[in-house]
């Protein structure tokens, strides 16, 4: 890429940064939005493309100093507006800070720059007999930046944690340029107050993350995967609780419902609706003797029951996870929603998110990872292209007001970026919401990083 | 108890909180200390037990307005000062709130006040088949509220997290009596920025919890338990690694050195170190499959080992790991410190800590969680009842500056209390202290919360 710096931009500053920068509109536009599909107004000013930490420390004291706000992006994949960037502001793009610095098995940790890949990583501790263990749907395209900075989680998280389970330490730069190392290079360690954890899920909103020190765990070997059909998303709910009460922890169980089964049938020539209203797809990595029982609890009231250790038959059954999205992306633009609720109320939400698209009148899908009771209802929202409709919006609203009834978050793993702003406060409750704005102003006196988003 | 109030002590502001509260100097005297035996100065001036946290919030109402430091306290079992008490503060001794407030199987949560003895709500846990993961040695003694206050830590932590990895959510009454609710009632959720793991491990000093939502965990049956003899501390550390290599995750990892070996045998009559200069004992709930490879592992260059899937033998072999601390108290007065490491400096660690041993004269016996990094170096510090002795200070910050040094931390799982303090800017640097002595005068702008602690 050549850097465009036409003279007269008010940015003459970002040239003492040593960072590559471009107002060129082409490059802009490619880092304007997130997979969100929400729209800021306007255009970002430049485009950042730092190389090193002392890049990211001189960007910062000159946007503390010109009171610039910042958006820093890894893949641009929030679903929430998070690291979408509008009139005023200035793109920090991480993806050139994409080596992996360290891989020590020994020690059990990888030490990375925010713009790996995060399969990246994980193939990198593969080579090692080690996983990185937190997998985001994204995770051919999203950063470790991106995963930290929301908290990230993914299929496996059931048994094997989110993203900030696996983050030990970090290296940041704060608003004004200072740059911090937090947490530790130990497995285990307290000294002081975890600022480490508090950076995770922070949005970009709090400081940059310019090197992670990542857990990396050992490689368990699949023992069963296992797809159950049931006759109603009640009994596959029930089937999943019933796991947990056997003293299964599954690696993953993910649950589809029959309109998402419906979208994957039309769009794949499956016939998975056929075999029940519900499908569970479980894989376990225990002991044999685990497997043998979650398919005999996974077996009862199941219409139809397919285990496989072969890992070709293995990736098959998972197939059916992996198209829901794109199957329902045939019907129209999907509103990715990702609500979380007690497990046991997992049926009940499957159920009255059902309920919702039929009052409102519009295709709602509902994929969720059942161990943890966190949903994913796909609103369809209109043509692809079109504006969400209002239909959709006032769907999502009392889906976010149904988890909260039952007890749940508005958020499971997305976060909460531009679009859930308004439902944080209903969530914590106001002296909470006001104390994490007293934490936003002590980090960021200014406001520059990420303004309006996370709070 | 009979509360003694006398008139005079300028405390009356008490009486209109609704606590049992005292000045009893009986009272007094068994609420001012804790394990580490530090001893601060002069004498608090009441101690009070509230059992609502409706009362918490009015005893730090009072507090704040009268400017009152106030010291919160669970079990006392604190090895680092950390709820110990002087002169003009108030004890806020939490045992009264005692209560399990839920068990939810199917959510997988469990919700209990702060004064919960740990291994109380472990075992109202196992009745559904659940555990609560975090295993501090002092389970049977100290408290919920003390746990998530040092982010405790463990044995079984090395697969199954620290304390901070159980909790996912607080209900947390602040410096001024404003009661907030962090986190979440669900296995996952990312609305905002994560508070409850900034009170986790705050020693008091940010609010005080007076309910905690916790993770449990299914309740894994353990495969195989090893204890396996080496002549060499390199030797057993290199077999604690292997373990690593070979992608087995142990439950627990326990190290001990000849100086533990030696103390245990004087103290018990034992011959353990007549079988090999240092120990491991090992245990693992993977698949059976695990089991025998750790088994082939360990047993490389083992002098020799055991092996047992029987609980009472299991017993036996875990029995040494815990007469460790007793046997060497009869050694005199142990100062327990706390250091952790990058795994793979584990023997490093132990041979230097034995040579600061010989340099200063003072007997230090190691014992480790291995599979975290994470040493006990216990030393000697004099007779029961005398002072620490200066050999015994001046031997403590060489293993400190030896933690640093080895890229570690000088507290693994105790927390910084007030003997570490003076090491806590040197390993996180002036610019995060900085941002913590930030944080602590946000959250507690009067200062009245545990003061002189944690930084």
């Amino acid at each position: 890429m050549t850097a465009v710096r036409p003279a007269g931009t008010g940015l003459d500053w970002l040239a003492t940064t040593g960072a590559d920068w471009t107002v060129d509109p082409a490059v802009i536009a490619s880092r304007r939005l997130d997979r969100s599909g929400w729209e800021p107004d306007g255009e970002p000013r430049a485009v950042v493309f730092p190389r090193t930490a002392e890049q990211v420390q001189a960007v910062l004291r000159g946007a503390h100093a010109t009171r610039t706000p910042i958006v820093a992006r890894g893949a641009g994949t929030a679903l929430t507006g998070a690291s979408a960037a509008g009139a005023g502001e200035i793109v920090l793009d991480l993806g050139r800070m994409n080596r992996i610095l360290a891989i020590r098995p020994a020690d059990g940790i990888a030490v990375a720059e925010p713009g790996v890949v995060t399969a990246d990583l994980d193939r990198a501790a593969a080579e090692h007999g080690l996983r990185y263990a937190p997998d985001p749907a994204s995770l051919e395209l999203s950063t470790i930046g991106g995963n930290i900075a929301t908290n990230a989680g993914g299929l496996r998280c059931a048994k094997y944690g989110v993203t900030r389970d696996s983050v030990l330490g970090l290296d940041v730069v704060l608003a004004d340029g200072t740059r911090i190392g937090t947490g530790r290079s130990t497995l285990k360690g307290v000294a002081g107050y975890d600022l480490t954890s508090l950076f995770v899920g922070s949005e970009g909103t709090l400081g940059v993350i310019v090197a992670a020190t990542l857990r990396l765990r050992s490689l368990p070997v699949p023992t069963a995967t296992i797809a159950a059909s049931y006759p109603d998303i009640a009994d596959a709910a029930a089937a999943s609780v019933a796991l947990a009460d056997a003293r299964i922890q599954p690696v993953l169980a993910e649950l589809l419902d029959e309109a998402t089964l419906t979208a994957i049938d039309a769009a794949q020539g499956t016939s998975l609706r056929a075999a029940g209203a519900a499908l569970l797809i479980v894989q376990t990595d225990g002991s044999p003797d685990e497997a043998e029982r979650a398919i005999a609890v996974l077996g009862q009231g199941a219409s139809s029951l397919r285990s496989t250790t072969d890992p070709a038959e293995t990736a098959a059954l998972l197939a059916a996870r992996r198209q829901a999205l794109p199957s329902i992306e045939r019907l129209g633009r999907p509103l990715i929603e990702d609500i979380a609720v007690p497990r046991s109320r997992l049926a009940e939400a499957v159920r009255e998110i059902a309920a919702i698209a039929r009052r409102y009148d519009v295709p709602i899908c509902t994929v969720a990872h059942a161990g943890d009771g966190n949903l994913h209802p796909l609103i369809v929202a209109g043509p692809h292209g079109a504006p969400i409709s209002a239909a959709a919006t006032r769907a999502g609203d009392e889906i976010f007001g149904l988890a909260l009834r039952l007890g749940g978050t508005v958020t499971g793993e997305h976060g909460i970026g531009v679009l859930k702003r308004a439902w944080l406060e209903r969530e914590v409750g106001p002296d909470n919401h006001a104390l994490q704005q007293k934490l936003k102003a002590l980090f960021d006196p200014n406001g520059i990083l990420n303004p309006g988003k996370a709070l």
